[in-house]
């Protein structure tokens, strides 16, 4: 299915990155974007929480991987016209973020239904970084 | 089909929207992800055309698009366990602003595929964004 | 004191903005800053907080007026070179989210010296977006 | 001086950053502010210029620093109260990107005031990450 993310890259003039790395970028830049808003709802799903008091580093981590998601995803569309390098080092970090995201979220799946779609979401994340690391190699 | 973002709407405890208000905030939520995603694209699409002297105007307006779509994806989010009302000035600064970028996109369609497709998510948003302000009333 | 965002200001190539407007939009956009960096960091010292459970309303709304912020300050910088028209918008919204969350975290000032700061500077930020809107009237 | 965030650092009731460490996070958290409204107003003075065509790459660096160092800010103020490691991937993260654009923008810092003023507001951030990170270790 072609989302709107791969339907602008296709029309974006610069062909600086092709091929393969186009096509993983693409799905890192809209995995970003879900990541994003899936760890933004779960920080706001454990603040409605009873226990409340044990998902506070929940939603730290949540709201954290949702600021470096959302900063990849931007950069990202840069490094279709731009230097893809630059954007080498935050999907490091955005790597980094997700698989902490995801163990933490994952700690919880059992009992937190938006956990368990968090911890899911992290992963893909994740796994999109690091699948667009190699291809940028 | 069920996207992440009504999946976690789902599964959040808080209940303080609901029925048809919570279905159009799911659908404006993944329409203001995929207007700033979209209009930062087309930002960056815009810096790389010939003519990217009579394109800095599109290139700002899709910028700020794409911040206030950025804030209202987030904030719609806590609107669920929150204050809902907190969520309607952003809606309406969002709404203007896809407003404005749509106009401005759709003036250059013909010319440049991405601006024809960021004039339509664009639109989405904007429309997303009213059909969420009417049910919030 | 000449800060840097006034500093940039005065670099600017354009003058669509000028006078009293152009010297309230650099208060304004460091404002807007400042409360972004003190909602943001008010948040997290409520999750410390013991008594996190009664504070899940403030968090919220320090995150939303943090967003708001955020979105506001980059798109008063492109207010300079463009059309500050678009910028009314988002400094209505962020006019009304400062004064929500100015509103409540006085309502903790007496037991959380980090909710009387965060007063403060939402305050502060509030007055700052009417002040602009009043010169760009 | 006291800026409003070490106000804010003061008064938060976690202490897992202590001592020297909370002090520099303090700086680098400012330094990040600063740097991204600074990059922020670079970009649209370089819209702004005659010779915009050559200074795109300028604007997008500009544009990926400025999204770098907004989202280290906020985990920055996340780090007092939460786990500080994970700060760390993204300090890396944004100490390349300043780096990476203050040597851009210097490159243009005898033609463009605001480019000078931006290469000093990266390097100063660049380092401010690098102490902090040094700090961390």
């Amino acid at each position: 299915m072609e989302t709107r993310t791969s339907s602008m890259i296709g029309r974006h003039p610069a062909v600086a990155v092709s091929g393969e790395a186009r096509e993983r970028l693409a799905i890192c830049a809209d995995s970003c974007l879900v990541c994003m808003q899936t760890c933004t709802t779960c920080a706001d799903a454990c603040l409605a929480e009873e226990n409340v008091k044990g998902l506070v580093d929940c939603v730290r981590l949540n709201l954290d991987c949702a600021d470096a998601c959302r900063a990849t995803a931007s950069v990202l569309m840069r490094a279709i016209g731009g230097d893809a390098r630059v954007a080498r080092a935050l999907l490091r970090a955005c790597f980094d973020l997700c698989a902490a995201c995801a163990d933490m979220c994952a700690g919880h799946a059992d009992e937190y239904a938006h956990c368990l779609i968090c911890a899911e979401a992290c992963r893909d994340c994740q796994h999109a970084c690091k699948d667009l690391l190699d291809a940028l190699l």
